[in-house]
């Protein structure tokens, strides 16, 4: 990686209002903790951390622009646009801060919806987004404590949440994260 | 339509319990009310009612056998056994019962699962599946209630409850289902 992390933690920092910064922190925090938990690598966890919102605060144009002249999933562009940033962060952690480690990448690209088949640190920075110090909404604590139980109960929960939110709220439901709650459903009933 | 409607109530009633009989009975009326207050054929959602779970209590393997050797979705099996009914029944309605309305087919095909892009005979059918007087779960009045605004209402508190439900009890959420439910929220937002 030719950034250090302090280069790193500076470039992205400046990208975002304080408070964000702050969130982006505890995402390290946690994602240190769970990678130390059930045997990742914290330094990847945590460089993933780092880079998780990278694209949060890009003007929507900005973000729509990267996707479409660089070929990532069209799809995306007829969901919410909370789920772009994810997606092109991923882009820009590659192409500007020289990140080649396809798993940091996966955990960027996917820290907000999940997939099937994730890997496992997919599954510590996506968890770790849900339940850093920072969080506070309904149910936060019960993730929290299944997140020392068990990633798979942990994100199941995290899921959940979300889910049951957007059908509250009447807003898409996301079908990848549908998908990937199912998959963490299957593997633990397969255990 | 070679089959009478008594031929056809007297063929499909002998092949499950009387409770579920009686279940049917109830989306039979249902259906034909939503269908006169949406202006679809009575007759035709009628139907579709009579033949929705026909195949319902037939065994698993049967069911099993059925979709492998006509090619019916594969996907299928690897999800509840609740949603197989579904498939075959569309199939047996139009081998066994000489049903040949492509719209009534979908109606019974897509009655537990919901579909992107409904019809008006298959929201009819799947809204009466969830209001038929007998039916008593928690939020049936609520959908009752929509129903009696709007089809789309109805049907996204519906599969709302649905997949609430299945959230609860760690169960795979169909992701079609997710599917439906978008695709109705789409249809409100744009009227």
């Amino acid at each position: 990686m030719a950034y250090s992390r302090e280069a790193l933690i500076e470039a992205v920092s400046s990208q975002m209002p304080d408070k964000r910064w702050q969130h982006t922190l505890g995402v390290m925090e946690s994602s240190v903790k769970l990678a130390e938990r059930y045997g990742a690598d914290p330094a990847r966890a945590e460089t993933a951390a780092i880079l998780h919102d990278v694209a949060k605060y890009w003007p929507v144009e900005r973000m729509k622009e990267i996707m479409e002249q660089n070929g990532l999933p069209s799809e995306l562009l007829s969901y919410d646009k909370q789920l772009w940033h994810a997606e092109v962060g991923a882009f820009v952690a590659e192409r500007d801060y020289e990140i080649t480690d396809a798993e940091v990448l996966g955990a960027i690209r996917y820290h907000t919806s999940g997939r099937e088949g994730m890997s496992l640190l997919e599954k510590i920075v996506c968890l770790a987004d849900y339940i850093e110090p920072g969080r506070d909404f309904p149910g936060v604590d019960e993730i929290r404590r299944l997140s020392k139980i068990s990633l798979e109960e942990g994100l199941i929960a995290g899921f959940d949440s979300t889910i049951s939110l957007l059908l509250q709220k009447r807003r898409i439901v996301f079908p990848l994260t549908v998908l990937a709650r199912n998959d963490l459903v299957r593997i633990l009933e397969d255990k």
